[in-house]
């Protein structure tokens, strides 16, 4: 019995140690039990679902804060995996160390550098000393492992339970605001639900205009853009790869249309696919 | 006689410890002598320069495997600090560690997760065990101080040089085309050179065509753009602080009409500064 349920449940890859914010996004998103699988590197998340060690994978693509996650984008360029869902999440810092510390008792605080840099006004008031981490969960992990006392670490609500530690204080980042999106990826295409994004990367030639030439058959069909960057590709001067996502679904007819008249100016087009769009936060 | 030459000696910040990426390309852009100062965070960089303590800041913009730092972005639209140029500067990992040892004495290595990832093909064909640091150039002066032997660290050229450590192997990022693109700050305005960038940070509305509508002032005078990036503002759904590079000087009068006409479209427009550019890569 055991063994039928567990061949049963989805598998889903994130990059990270136990406990890293993708993973609590995971395990959020879908309804059903699954199993997670943490890879050291985003590249390595691509490679199991690709090679079907997986069902699914969460992917960070940008942070409110920290900007685009251009590994993300271009490990989709080179794959080809499908998007399924995006979805915000909330990055909340919890201070967590072992049951019986408290806030007075804690002289020293680990963390990974962006996350120590994003608590930084709660930090400098309690005075600290501060040990850079390569990790955020894994510093939590480190602490419990080498039983280190009067220390805390900064990482995830969820690290916290994960590695049997408490929460000293939740939400110590600066800015409230601190947002990270992720894309869930599959192996499938997706079907319209009415509220969807799509997700293309194209190149163009270098010459004055041609952006805008490019954005023409979205502008005339007034399709909401949502993102636009464009990256420099080393080796090829002047040459970039575009990043664009729109309101919208490749199956809808609108949508058809303005991306077999970009196809025309571009000179690549990958159409990466369609999927189902999170509300505004 | 010491006392005034120090007094003459220019002060650069960056972000990271001695012998960071950035420190490199610092000593290298300074034709005269200069003396660098490390510090933790970003926004310590930006407030240095602010307060007078430095005469020059050197900061990440783009790297041509991870993307933007949005983060520089958010801190020039937040501060008047101006850019003087832009610098693309390849990065080289090495194998760092103490005169004695080789490959084949090396059982550990250390780095920064981002520069471990970026050597993973040599990495795995050698089987070292791999621990991941906070900062590259922090790993050399970890295994120094602690004198931990038959370990290497990734890092820098010029920590190797700083920390008294030798490099065992240089080049050892699996992508050769491994580039980031600094900006030198500085507290003055310059003028146009004949070869020069301008970098604007605006906002729109978030109607259908709207972008479409900003680039027409640049595209109808052949301006050429060599960046453009979305970044949500959270907090503010359907609102983007757009990020727009493109040549030319904002004295130049063809520059000057361009702006004057996207101020009428934009909500928000903040002209960050002109800058000498560097040669594409």
């Amino acid at each position: 019995m055991r063994k039928k349920s567990k061949e049963n449940e989805i598998k889903v890859a994130f990059q990270g140690e136990k406990g890293a914010y993708s993973e609590a996004v995971a395990l959020e998103f879908f309804k059903a039990p699954i199993k997670t699988f943490g890879y050291q590197t985003l590249s390595e998340v691509f490679s199991a679902l690709k090679n079907k060690k997986v069902d699914f994978a969460i992917v960070p693509v940008e942070n409110s804060i920290e900007g685009s996650v251009g590994q993300t984008y271009d490990l989709l360029l080179k794959h080809n995996l499908k998007p399924l869902a995006e979805v915000y999440h909330k990055i909340e810092h919890c201070l967590i160390s072992f049951p019986g510390e408290n806030l007075k008792s804690i002289k020293i605080v680990y963390s990974h550098p962006q996350a120590l840099s994003q608590c930084r006004k709660f930090l400098e008031k309690k005075k600290f000393k501060i040990i850079p981490f390569y990790n955020t969960a894994g510093s939590v992990k480190y602490l419990k492992e080498k039983k280190i006392k009067k220390a805390a670490a900064i990482a995830s609500e969820i690290s916290a339970k994960i590695y049997k530690m408490i929460i000293i204080k939740k939400g110590i980042q600066d800015n409230p605001k601190n947002y990270t999106r992720f894309l869930i990826l599959s192996k499938k295409e997706t079907k319209p639900t009415g509220f969807d994004k799509t997700l293309v990367i194209f190149r163009l030639k270098h010459v004055p205009g041609s952006l805008f030439s490019a954005l023409k058959p979205f502008a005339k069909r007034k399709i909401n853009l949502t993102k636009i960057e464009s990256r420099p590709i080393v080796g090829r001067p002047w040459e970039y790869n575009f990043i664009l996502e729109f309101e919208g679904h490749k199956k809808e007819e609108k949508i058809k249309k303005a991306l077999k008249e970009l196809k025309k100016v571009a000179t690549f087009l990958k159409i990466v696919g369609s999927y189902e769009r999170a509300k505004p936060i």
